[in-house]
């Protein structure tokens, strides 16, 4: 049986300009930092993807500093600031921060002083979206870049963080993008590349991956691929909602991002729910994919305020542009079956 | 006309073994932290990686923590811990030092306590290997890795850092290799990925690539691939010392990698050489390839004791497995001219 793939938050699968852009990449030797032919060949491809990256992300004339990915996107721009955030923040955020900001019932952060604050544009668990403030210090867009439509030189952000692989492109680079000319101390030193502020010879593969992917998933976006998915989710909660009376749907009438639906039937262990799911042939995730075998109740949800036992049973359901309605339906059909023997089990 | 690549110290073709391998692994799209069927063959690829890694460095049931690459792998075991180390190290190694450890005309450092020092294993601009003591603190052996044979095991060293790029990998993938359980403090924080010690999502194509070349590596090695490089190299020094009088090989008689070849010819500017050289079709370069345009007097020479004239002078030619008796003697005729215009013109 086919498998479908429902993460799409988790990770993504690689999109095929990602793939023919690598492949292509490969054939290229030098080392960026090399001033003959075959190095500046290299760093002509870094300054392409740099640009790619920077315009997809409404960011042209901004620095984009190429990174390894969110998590040392966070830890160099937080680390040693004392910046304060939410409990809805990803754990590579958490690491760093004051956890001190309120989060309402609806998963909205208040941002009392945004110069010292940090905030999540969508959060990966539930998808809420937050209206950012303007000179806000730090915001993670990682899982709202692609998703939504972004132009971070009309955002007021001092720094943004954003990853390739929640967009198609490979796993293991990212970037910090922050107005030309922002001031920010390098953490890994040596060599002096990305402008000073991050040292090694580049990930060139990746940053061209990187590159192709973001340029696609903008063009995607452009053509309004992610209102389809939308509906796709949509159409999701509805035989969800019509079928299982005791589950509860997070962020429901919430600005969400398109492909995310995070629901919790309490009793049922939402790492229960992930593995019957994997063996009927489904994809999903029971809170972030970090740290394998981690159980716990998703800290997010009970920051909005949901007990424990909500908490521990919410599962995440992430669309992407390839799924289709028959996806979604057998996804609802199989997942609805399981419910319904929980529940006699239960009984 | 065909180019000749002979700045491998810089960095090296991807191998197709890693090309293959890397190909082969994008069809693979989960996250190796989720506990579904996608993210388990992604796990699945990231552990063989690192099986492969362990023990192409002879670091069976050593922890191999997959980084960036050397340069984060310098800041992760290095920084904050003022260990004396030489200015023959790599300037990520020198950002985080105390450059105390003298340095003898042959190149070869002395290690007072070496519980509190870092000793590079082979410099990457003059090729020479230092003879490292037992109990070093941390060792970068990321030139050395793939051209020597190496036991990590049997070394006696705390810990060591190495990098794909330098022997047919991708660039932007590397490890820090420490006895199992060894104490380090992560930099990069969240998801706890790589046992807690450097979070974030893997980079799983990255280290596909490593692995493969690692192995292929090891396999190129025990097949005395790197002997034949070793009389190319020579073959190379002594045609040049046949016919450029005022010329300085740097390491001559040392131990040195099999493949590197540094020299100086005091006036002739070693940038000059390379733009010369690139012209004529072949890739070189004049001290370690870090940030671009640095015009600079190599620190590993004037640390040997030669003056700025000769440091400024001096040049790096590096072979690969793939350099032929031809692409040898075609640089060493080109090179030749050149010299002599040089001479002509100074004279």
């Amino acid at each position: 049986m086919r498998r479908v793939y429902l993460d799409h938050n988790a990770t993504t699968p690689l999109r095929v300009e990602a793939r023919e852009a690598m492949i292509a990449a490969m054939d290229v030797c030098g080392n960026p930092s090399s001033v003959h032919a075959e190095g500046r060949a290299a760093k002509a491809l870094v300054e392409k993807a740099r640009a790619q990256v920077a315009t997809a992300f409404g960011a042209d004339g901004a620095d984009v500093v190429f990174t390894s990915g969110s998590t040392e996107g966070a830890a160099l721009t937080l680390s040693g600031r004392g910046l304060h955030g939410s409990s809805l923040e990803h754990d590579a955020v958490r690491a760093w921060i004051y956890e001190d900001l309120p989060v309402s019932s609806a998963g909205q952060v208040t941002v009392a002083d945004p110069a010292s604050s940090t905030l999540q544009l969508a959060n990966s668990e539930t998808g809420i979206v937050q209206e950012l403030p303007r000179g806000l210090a730090v915001t993670d867009a990682t899982q709202a870049f692609g998703k939504l439509p972004i132009a971070f030189n009309w955002m007021g952000v001092q720094m943004a963080m954003i990853s390739a692989h929640k967009l198609g492109g490979p796993k293991g680079i990212g970037a910090v993008v922050m107005p030309r000319g922002t001031d920010l101390q390098a953490q890994i030193k040596g060599g002096g590349q990305e402008m000073g502020r991050r040292s090694g010879t580049e990930n060139v593969l990746g940053m061209v991956g990187f590159g192709a992917a973001a340029q696609a998933a903008a063009r995607e976006l452009a053509d309004g691929v992610w209102e389809r998915v939308a509906e796709l989710r949509n159409i999701l909660e509805k035989a969800l909602e019509a079928g299982a009376s005791k589950t509860i749907f997070v962020g429901y009438g919430q600005k969400r991002l398109p492909n995310t639906l995070c629901f919790a039937t309490p009793g049922w262990k939402g790492e229960t729910q992930v593995m019957q799911m994997d063996l009927a042939g489904f994809a999903i995730s029971a809170g972030s994919a970090c740290s394998s075998g981690k159980v716990k109740a998703s800290s997010v949800l009970t920051a909005m305020g949901y007990d424990e036992a909500t908490a521990s049973s919410a599962i995440r359901v992430s669309l992407g542009p390839e799924t289709s309605e028959e996806d979604v339906l057998r996804f609802a059909d199989a997942w609805l079956q399981k419910e319904k023997k929980h529940h006699a089990r239960a009984a």
